[in-house]
């Protein structure tokens, strides 16, 4: 996520100034700069939110919109002035905080072809993950990366389950679109395998439910079996989060082969014998 | 799965080609066959999804009609091709895709005795699950195998907690019955025990809902044995899949120091450096 | 569960005989007994069930009516009959299944003092308990007696966790009072208590649900709270289970010193170092 | 939580004896006013309970608001005793106990300034957590501190966690509120962020709901979202209570062989016999 460009192509005069401030958070004016950017990024957060409440007279609400083409403005020259200062502008663009700070400007301009579409503007809250970076969270971070790790580990189990899921759905939809035609709420296969997700996660909202006693029969069915199929992600997961917190790996490397993933408690080296 | 009639009971001549590209997925016809069926299957089951939306005009639904029985009859032939090619039909045809291939023909022709069950050919969702076999994701196999595993290892603990939630409903919708008689919703035992299933996993639809201080009372209680009994099948899977995956340790002992607990991808022992 | 009281208390005769039948599954008369007995009980419980759904005429209600008397004076003839064949009766009255006999037979008695009560007689389907020793599903007890175990040792987690449950809804359920009065639903303290235990149990019925932007905060801090509290009764379960299959305890006894419980891998007793 | 001042600063005469009874629950007068004051409370929170409740009587209601002042002036006393009969009274102030005692009485004084107010001396209950200490439940506590070092173990991974959510339901709020813009319930960006939340947490209410099939596709989507994502906090606390109740095997090592992992009431070393 660091990005170092001036190892590779040293920038020189304002441009590396202004690259340490807003892209290093180690000098004050690099705190501050961030600090600012955050204040910033709830602020224009915010006025999205209010303008969206309907209870606003036109005065206020003529004030958001100014207030929101304020911030995006701002944003605009910071994503101008951030693809001046580095190295390698193409990284920055398509890293995962260039794509980010991108689409955190666009809806405002966007909503003068659609209207309505900057309320998406909202998506700037992920810019708050810079956050992390800022306050050096690097156990946050350690945390997060246990849970992405052990969610990476177990992809391919979700994903089969996943699609167990999907099938499954689609063909109760099927069947209860059978049993509970004609009936209020069940108007189509897609409404009917709606229903079977919102049943089978135990969401239950109730504005589609069965109204005949072989209906209530079969729901009651996916209920169960939705209260069992719950225990599958939370099996995998955990199973896996137990194994990576358990085999607690040790971060040395063979001083004979330099291979890694050694247990804590070993004494030798597992590839090739060699003293740890 | 994988079935190789020709070991026993040699196929000859255009059986055999046939055999090979509708079986198999090692050759390029196999190949391009199986892709080509993944794709009809999905455009059946995307008619049928069309065809239940009641916005359609007389002339579209014609066409999907039309559609539907298309797929039928090109289903049907590639049934009655895979029973020819096969040297032992009767196994193809009890084997757990020759069942769901039926199943997944056999509704349009039901539709013309009893309409509206064609809706059940979304049943052909499942013969995708040849997918798996055709990419050869072996991985996606074992990792389901896994999951299988742990379900049916768990399999006696599931179906006495089953037994016992069984029961429980039964009981309190009883009792709720008895409480909440004459409220709309609780109009008979039947209809009261879908309602403590609906309440015991947590669903909640609400179109059944005590209004009496007494059952919400009761409610309450169940609720928090919901809570508390779901911990039960998470708990059994969750111990389960710990176990399986826990247990890919090598059971090989060094034969310097003849201790165990090595990894499977160890050469050397960990706690004397001796060559495993 | 065995009573075996002919050890203590010799029986002789007719009353011999009638203890074999009735109270052991061994014989061939025995068995006999034992699965008409369940069969009457499914009769009779389906006899309630269907008693109250309305749709039925008067016929057929008279019809049930003497079927579910039928049934309770079978039931009566058959606890008086195990009262008299038993060494010790006070030792099968307070049994466990001495009480679940008797609670299957009161309530159509006292349908004739307080109308209404006789659906109770649902609580019989417990009497299918006996299913387990008929059959003798060893396997199944032992795998309900792990669950029950797992149970029991996290028994003290588990009250400290309701107990703090029954604190946070009666906080946020009083809470919720103040925030929603006037709003349909917030009626009365019990009544938000149980607005709280519905949400925290992600049942989420929809009966009652807060209509102020305030109450609606509260409601999510709620959920989300509830969202992780799920995880507790979970996690202790779990670990237990966990803990309880991976000790995997040998039921070999020290031939020293007689004191069993050791590691299925021990070599030595743990407690006198006696080789095993 | 227990406080022994006299150890610090010793109190005599009266203030000594009042210090015994009030705060120590080991003399018989210590126990008895424990007990007397657990059923105050009991009380007094039944009182507010029932007069939240609309049907009461004016005799009734008056009767209740004299005994909600009678408690609360006694509880006064108490409090103003507490202050008077301890070594360091800043100390108890800013105790647990101390603010909760204070939080006990302060709702009625208020609500002669706010009416409504004094239902919030509910918060009384918590004042019930001294039957743990009156009752000596050590192990209780025990039983709550695991809890408590599993959650405060998992403290970190929780907050990026919750924080991971919080940014997902503005999105998809945000989101939601394009795309329903119109249909009742999704009126503003807060708004459509509580239904992402009751969706994502799988409550469920039934008050805000997508009625648009692009609407009803995007929250099945976060239905299974929230599915899978009730298997992480699940995973924390269970992969941390594991480890927390695995970790009571001895650190010992046996002093013949040097092998370690013996159960804590072991003997002798399980491996070689030696005596531990």
């Amino acid at each position: 996520m660091s990005t170092t460009p001036n190892k590779e192509f040293p920038l020189i005069g304002w441009r590396r100034t202004f690259h340490e401030v807003i892209y290093e958070a180690d000098t004050m004016a690099g705190k501050v700069f961030d600090v600012g950017l955050i204040v910033c990024i709830l602020l224009s957060v915010l006025a999205v939110i209010l303008e969206s409440m309907v209870s606003l007279g036109k005065t206020h609400r003529d004030l958001l919109v100014f207030i929101e083409w304020a911030f995006t403005l701002l944003f605009t020259a910071e994503y101008i002035l951030r693809l001046f200062c580095v190295a390698r502008p193409s990284r920055y663009v398509f890293s995962f905080f260039g794509i980010v700070d991108l689409m955190a400007i666009l809806p405002t301009y966007l909503s003068m072809l659609f209207p309505g579409t900057q309320v998406l503007i909202v998506i700037r809250i992920m810019r708050l993950l810079r956050i992390f970076r800022v306050f050096k969270l690097a156990r946050h971070i350690s945390a997060s990366s246990i849970l992405l790790q052990a969610l990476r580990a177990s992809r391919i189990k979700i994903m089969v389950f996943l699609y167990t899921v999907l099938m499954l759905v689609m063909v109760i939809g099927s069947i209860m679109y059978v049993v509970e035609k004609g009936n209020s709420g069940f108007t189509s296969i897609p409404t009917s395998i709606y229903w079977a997700i919102v049943t089978l996660t135990t969401v239950g909202y109730g504005d589609v439910v069965p109204q005949t006693l072989l209906g209530q029969f079969i729901a009651a069915i996916v209920m169960v079996m939705g209260y069992g199929i719950i225990a599958v992600p939370t099996g995998i997961v955990t199973a896996e989060m137990a194994f990576t917190s358990r085999s607690e790996i040790s971060t040395q490397a063979c001083p004979v082969c330099s291979k890694e993933g050694h247990d804590k408690d070993a004494m030798c080296c597992k590839y090739c014998g060699g003293a740890l």
